[in-house]
């Protein structure tokens, strides 16, 4: 650090030209250049970045009062309405770390966090009263409940101490919290859905958090005439840091409860929404929508997705109902995207379908982000750029977590070699861009080849009735593996058979890649849209 | 930092999840997603982001092999060229700090920063070579010469040891560059154009350059798409962080030696230019150009302004030619820019006059500032949001200097009370807009009334035959000071009497502020545009 040179002496740093890096900044500036500018729209009500900075400094000032501060979780269940978007201001304004929980977990799994994290608030919705009951119930240390007692949802039970409303007036509005002592302090805490075992607590630092935010304004071109929709749950990694992001770009943040195709075409039109994210099974819902939900809209939507890889026919698909898509790629452990699919001047020329298939792809890594490779997990070196040898994607940089809370074997094993390992397969294409094949558990191999499940599921989803499609591997004794497709129908699809599936796929991928079982029926999810594999390869395993 | 609590436990900063914030990432990024893009035009020449990466690579390589490296100095003389954006990134990759120079001082004032920089390398272009030669003629430890030969430019000799192509020729376009130990370190020094006195060395680092440029995408609506033409000189604040901005978005920088208004239309025309920036003097050059010189253009062009406050006629009559103004304001303490007069949705309804003087307000602070204040320099309490109050700019924040080289006194006077204070007078609006009423030392005192010579120039702009004005004080034994005008008329102006102008300053400003003398003739600038109102002041009180 110190060179001893004259460029290091009396140079040091200082309150004038040093500060720590966090989001809470956003929210500073917005307010005081756009105060009454509308920041938060929830059905009629609305909050101008005046109100929502009042707000946040009166939970973090109530939390203050509570005895909440530095070191402690603040954890909340609720979906994407103002008291979360106010969470994510207001707690880490109190010095606490967030815990915004996935809404769709049982109670046993919400009573693991809770242990884990050592709650010491929890801020619930009313539409989670029953789980949020079962899961603190008998708990040897529970934390002080705070309901969210909004109008909107009909239903439920205030379980606990204080409602939101009445814990927030107790704040002052022009509180001054404390900043964070350095950069590196922990903003937040998100559990992985964890398809196996215990769920990871991956834990955010405020630096990452900043320069993430900023990342995806200059990567979804969001400024502050933007009007984002919150289709993408705000538990999912922070909301991919819209919540903090949003927020510095003076845009306006519009809630939405719960995904209705119908409603969310209404407000993208009523509203002129510009901006929205989603998981390709958002994406898929707004496709599928009946045809007089499908309202037209003037405004160019940018929507972006990610969480799981678009099939191409589902970019090509929105871009016909007037979307334009950009494909991001990234984990809880990067803040969310930490990839981009960047557009490429010279792709305007390519036929749609080339074009889309582009356009699925994982992409190069953001501006904020250092180093994104696809190597050989063992010996760390990258693999040739040839858009077929499979290695592992790993990222490195300052958008990366600081670990797994409470678990350093988790975090050695997923740091090791200087590089964070994301655990998804994929190649390198001859102009950088990566494409994932798998998850590195989600690979098929059969009779010794690699079987990539997405290229199948690519195959499927172009089949004009299918909806959607899972392919997994099943346990054969000749081939030790061989795919099993699971597929959901379009609604009012003509008669299908497996058969015609099966010969759907041998005229479109190579002989042994062609599934040996279709299994028709609704598919299992994770509560962020992703299909849930390790059951339904559970499922072909019975078969 | 060490709170000793569950979220700092294991989770301390490692190569995966931690690196110096520096702006060679923005290069290495480009390089990699947009590798045959063109980075940079220069006339016929044209690099694209590979070139332009391998040959920024090749440059560090010889100043290492050079014996040049960490807390050495690397100046460089030259105008808006290649060579000199290659050293924005060349000289940080090779562990340097780069010291641009203003090429249009004079031999006595270079050799002063040669020596207080300890410069070890100078590439000079050909255009400088009589200055430099007398520069370093005689010095102790005279620098390594390295002579840029740019065929667009006829005349003036190559004085140095080596020819720039073929040093560079000598580096590894693969060269393995260090990256700085940290984000504290010395990027870029440049010396203030000091109104009097010697200039200082203003010391900036990695994080802020890396942050400013960010910060200027964001405020400026820059992306992949922009073709930015270089009409603000590099050596100001390193183009106002520009160099590094653009290339972090992937776009094109257009090159460009010197102010031709005709050459600077048909490039904008040709090269469909998206965005520039420069002085006042540069809007009001392009604004008074001769009308054939004066193409048409399609695209919307972006044009930021700042370095001194635009007069509101100079944003209305660029908007007349087809220009979009934004008024930024900064200083070289802080990277360029570190405020920016947002655009406020109801200003779309205010007349064109009002709307003008809005937009030439200095604003609010940029996303990666932290706190903008006019304040009471004594006190350091902010001024009332009056419109009316007089007090200092102050900042603070990441993208403010680490301090002046080798000067701790002038550091320690800039930074008293955890503040950068700019010398700069101003008032704050009640919608939070600062408005800058003059340097600290060029406000007018007459009667015990404070007279801005902004207000005065405004209403001189106003007038139909006036091209430019400067209003400075001038000593009177009755009054104290009184308000004195310079001004030039435009070409093929009218017959203007000072008396004439002198009533005009009557119809328009209170009695007291109206000029009791008018000067015609061209106002002398500083190199960097702005009128240099000490040498005024001096003519003034020889008048």
């Amino acid at each position: 650090m110190n060179h001893n040179n004259k460029y290091d002496t009396n140079l040091h740093q200082r309150p004038a030209n040093y500060e720590a890096l966090t989001p809470i900044s956003f929210l500073e500036r917005s307010a005081a250049v756009y105060p009454d500018k509308v920041a938060v729209i929830h059905g009629d009500v609305e909050f101008t970045y005046r109100q929502f900075y009042q707000r946040t400094r009166q939970l973090a000032s109530a939390l203050n009062k509570a005895g909440i501060g530095i070191g402690d979780t603040v954890s909340i269940m609720a979906p994407n309405i103002p008291a979360m978007l106010e969470a994510h201001f207001g707690v880490p304004m109190a010095g606490a770390t967030l815990n915004a929980l996935n809404y769709r977990l049982d109670a046993a799994s919400i009573r693991f966090i809770l242990e884990h994290a050592e709650t010491k608030v929890l801020i619930s919705d009313r539409e989670y009263s029953s789980t949020v009951a079962d899961a603190i119930q008998g708990l040897d240390s529970p934390p002080i409940v705070i309901d969210i007692d909004d109008p909107q949802f009909v239903g439920g039970d205030l379980i606990g101490q204080v409602e939101y409303e009445t814990f927030i007036s107790t704040g002052d509005p022009n509180y001054h919290y404390g900043r964070p002592e350095s950069e590196w302090d922990a903003i937040s805490l998100c559990y992985t859905s964890g398809t196996t075992g215990n769920p990871k607590g991956v834990v955010s630092h405020h630096r990452g958090a900043y320069l993430n935010a900023l990342g995806q304004l200059l990567v979804f071109g969001v400024d502050a005439n933007s009007r984002y929709l919150w289709t993408l749950p705000m538990f999912h990694c922070n909301g991919w840091t819209f919540t903090w992001g949003i927020t510095a770009a003076g845009g306006t943040h519009v809630c939405l409860r719960k995904i209705d195709p119908a409603l969310v075409f209404k407000i993208i039109k009523g509203h002129k929404i510009t901006h929205m994210c989603g998981a390709p099974i958002v994406l898929t819902m707004l496709i599928h929508a009946p045809d007089d939900a499908k309202l037209c809209f003037d405004q160019p939507v940018d929507v972006a997705t990610g969480g799981a890889a678009p099939p191409s026919q589902v970019i090509q698909n929105m871009e016909d109902i007037g979307f334009r898509v950009t494909h991001l790629y990234g984990l809880t452990e990067t803040y969310g995207p930490a990839t981009v699919c960047a557009w490429q001047p010279h792709w305007e020329t390519l036929d749609p379908d080339s074009r889309t298939r582009q356009m699925a792809r994982q992409g190069v890594g953001y501006h904020t982000m250092e180093a994104v490779m696809v190597a050989d997990s063992q010996n760390m070196k990258p693999v040739p750029s040839d858009g077929e040898t499979l290695g592992e994607i790993m990222v490195r940089g300052n958008t990366v977590m600081k670990g797994y809370l409470k678990n350093p074997r988790a975090s050695e094993e997923a740091f090791r070699g200087g590089w964070f390992h994301t655990g998804d397969l994929a190649v390198c294409h001859p102009d950088g861009y990566i494409e994932i094949k798998d998850r590195a558990k989600d690979i098929i191999i059969s009779g010794g080849e690699n079987i990539s499940s997405l290229e199948i599921e690519e195959t499927l989803y172009k089949h004009p009735e299918i909806m959607e499609a899972a392919v997994v591997a099943k346990n054969d004794e000749k081939w030790g593996e061989t795919p099993c497709a699971f597929v959901t129908l379009k609604p009012g699809a003509s008669d299908v058979s497996a058969d015609d599936i099966i010969q759907w796929c041998r005229n479109n991928v190579a002989r042994f890649k062609v599934p040996k079982l279709v299994v028709f029926g609704e598919l299992p999810k994770t509560s962020t849209g992703k299909i849930q594999k390790f059951a339904l390869r559970e499922r072909a395993n019975k078969l």
